[in-house]
């Protein structure tokens, strides 16, 4: 089918979805879960399709194993449908209530954003996580899953459709687009499509960006930062580098640099290094590291790389104020770290510093919506309106300003024949 | 100066500004107040250099008004700063706060968000009013204003600048740029602007968003709708409808369509013709509205035209779906009324109309920063992310994730080896 035709339908399915009864939607998520237990061989059968084709294709084992997706992810997928289900109602919640004079009400009200496309990488349970917070927030859906997942991605999007319009959801809420070319078709449908929440290389985030008139929410680069403070545990400032690091490095959450302050140099890169060389990381100093560890020489084009890799940068710096000038220059505005027991410096830190992700000795690998407690995510945000870091339910909610008069006109105001009162309330907003 | 240095010199002062302390804010808000008491000559001196060489090009008298900056206008500015300057403080405010776990704890916490690029049209007031609102939400601002009030401007601007930061705001954080090339060169620096805010006619805003990477966050087009339902108290509807299109047509939340119910069309257009005659309103009518009133015909055209002029475009509809369909198939989703004593039809029309403001016996005139008591405003959104509708403070601020830990690594809890908590805390975020 053409693209901008099914975006419309699309449109036209969430305009109802935005006025949908909250059981009807967590009947429809329950609906979902059972069909997905019902039908857990058709699913693995088509992702073994997936997995020999994509196997023959060669593609990487790390790919391979995310690619993957069995009985027990597929139960893992159940219960975290149905945590959404017991997730309170997002859409139609007050969020301020003004009374502007007497009989005139003005309520702040969460509602959907209306469409939103999403494209992703191989992983299949994506589909239903990505999917399923949209449907619980009222959105309308369009996926485009990676080709490696195309059998997964089908059967997931036909049993979803199926359960979810059987329980009442307006057809077409959800649609699944194929192909790179149905992407560029996508990003036309300005019209239709309300924002654009892309998951992949940094390349086709970029790419997506500049080629689009339709918001983008997302992040290109996530290149984070572990700053050493002079005033840190350096034991914990080794653990947290390390986890930062290497605890999973081909995601945006892993540190790509770290700096450390001059007077801790000495004693800390020693320990740093005997930690990350368990780990066979490769490592990129600056001269004044160079001259305490063996490391190859960093150039300007260090700070800048995601390497994604076993791979870490490595700065001294005289300062807290030279680290978080270094930060705000080359940060992609990620995640950022400080280890430090010094209040004063993290008070500095966290106001100073221009990123989603501020953290005092943690971890940069937080920096995930389920960790952070959001249920699920659709994506990890480095914009700097709507909606930073990991974006859940949240994140898929806008409002609208709804009023309630009896006849109020403004010329009365105007002339000054009446007056505005402008109490807050604490009224929920009701008919 | 080169638009990029400028826009970087923004940049730079956006960082330390997010951190400032809130006194220094209100105190400079109180500087700016007193600086523009003590220099009233001098501004109404400049504006009147402006309205000469405006008068001279032969500039409508609606503008020159617009233009005109006197004694009583600077002193309403002056009030406005002063209740700016009572309003609490908008950044560093925890929005939500989680225990991740024991020593883990994750705060939301309002942020600005950096550099704001306004452009606005000629009223020189809305100079003073856009920059003391980025002031209080700790953004630095990049202004363009209408080229008519080009002296009034720099003087203002000047004033604004010289008295913020000799009570320690830091230097640049506001910048006026002056032509049209400026605000060409201005759209290309994303690396430094982070929203632009469009004022002014559909096609310029329009221009905007097809030409820049930057966010935009405004309005084109403000095509609103009144809908007279079966059901509704005519006087009110004739007195509503009148006051939504004549109060003031060339606004943005005027009315341009009216929508009737056919059932009470016979009773209703002749009273509202007998309405709007008295603002000698051309009125251009669909079949049915020509069958009973003499009105022009209107065209698929009239749907989708902002007249911004004392011409109404009207409809009858046989149903309330039929006028839902209709007005989220032109509107341009700013605002729209429904006039009714029938709660379902309120609900209806409220939960499906995709429109940022949505109101029920109420002129669409009341869609503005001032009105909904938000103090002031930096534009009006139809945005379906970020912010809707007024714009006031909320509308410039976004939020950081800042987390305190303890060293705590993820390795911790992939392992197994902890679990995380997800409490709801009230707790406020600090160091």
């Amino acid at each position: 089918m053409e693209i901008h035709i099914l975006a419309s339908e699309a449109k036209q399915a969430s305009i109802s979805l935005a006025a949908i009864d909250s059981q009807i939607k967590n009947n429809a998520l329950q609906a979902i879960a059972q069909a997905l237990k019902a039908k857990t061989a058709d699913i693995v059968a088509a992702n073994k399709e997936d997995l020999e084709r994509s196997e023959k294709e060669n593609l990487g084992a790390p790919l391979l194993k995310r690619l993957k997706y069995d009985a027990s992810k597929i139960k893992e997928t159940i219960e975290g449908l149905t945590s959404l289900m017991m997730l309170p109602e997002p859409v139609g919640e007050t969020i301020s209530a003004t009374e502007l004079d007497k009989d005139l009400e003005l309520f702040k009200v969460s509602c959907p954003i209306g469409v939103i496309g999403v494209i992703f990488e191989s992983r299949p349970d994506a589909l239903v996580q990505i999917s399923s917070l949209c449907l619980k927030s009222s959105n309308a859906v369009i996926l485009k899953g990676g080709s490696e997942a195309l059998k997964t991605n089908k059967i997931l999007a036909e049993i979803i459709a199926e359960a979810s319009e059987k329980a009442g959801i307006p057809k077409g809420w959800i649609q699944l687009i194929e192909t790179r070319s149905d992407v560029n078709e996508m990003l036309k449908c300005d019209e239709f499509i309300d924002l654009i929440i892309p998951r992949g290389s940094n390349e086709f985030v970029q790419y997506i960006m500049n080629n689009s008139n339709i918001p983008v929410l997302g992040h290109a680069d996530g290149i984070c930062h572990v700053y050493v403070d002079k005033d840190a545990d350096l034991d914990m400032a080794v653990a947290v580098t390390t986890d930062s690091k290497c605890q999973y490095v081909a995601v945006c959450n892993a540190a790509e640099t770290v700096l450390v302050h001059e007077s801790i140099a000495q004693e800390f890169l020693p320990k740093l290094k005997a930690s990350l060389d368990k780990f066979n990381v490769e490592m990129f100093g600056c001269e004044k590291t160079q001259a305490i560890i063996a490391v190859k020489p960093a150039t300007e084009q260090d700070w800048k790389t995601e390497y994604l890799d076993y791979k870490i940068s490595i700065k001294v710096v005289s300062s807290l104020d030279e680290a978080i000038a270094h930060i705000n220059k080359y940060s992609s505005k990620h995640t950022e770290s400080i280890i430090t027991k010094d209040k004063m410096a993290v008070a500095k830190f966290m106001s100073l510093i221009d990123s989603g992700n501020v953290y005092w000795n943690a971890s940069t690998r937080f920096c995930d919506g389920f960790r952070y407690g959001l249920g699920a995510e659709v994506g990890i945000s480095t914009n700097k309106i709507h909606a930073r870091g990991p974006v859940g339910l949240e994140g898929l909610l806008i409002y609208k300003w709804l009023m309630k008069g009896n006849g109020h006109i403004v010329s009365d105001y105007a002339n000054g024949h009446k007056s505005f009162t402008h109490k807050n309330s604490k009224k929920k907003f009701s008919i």
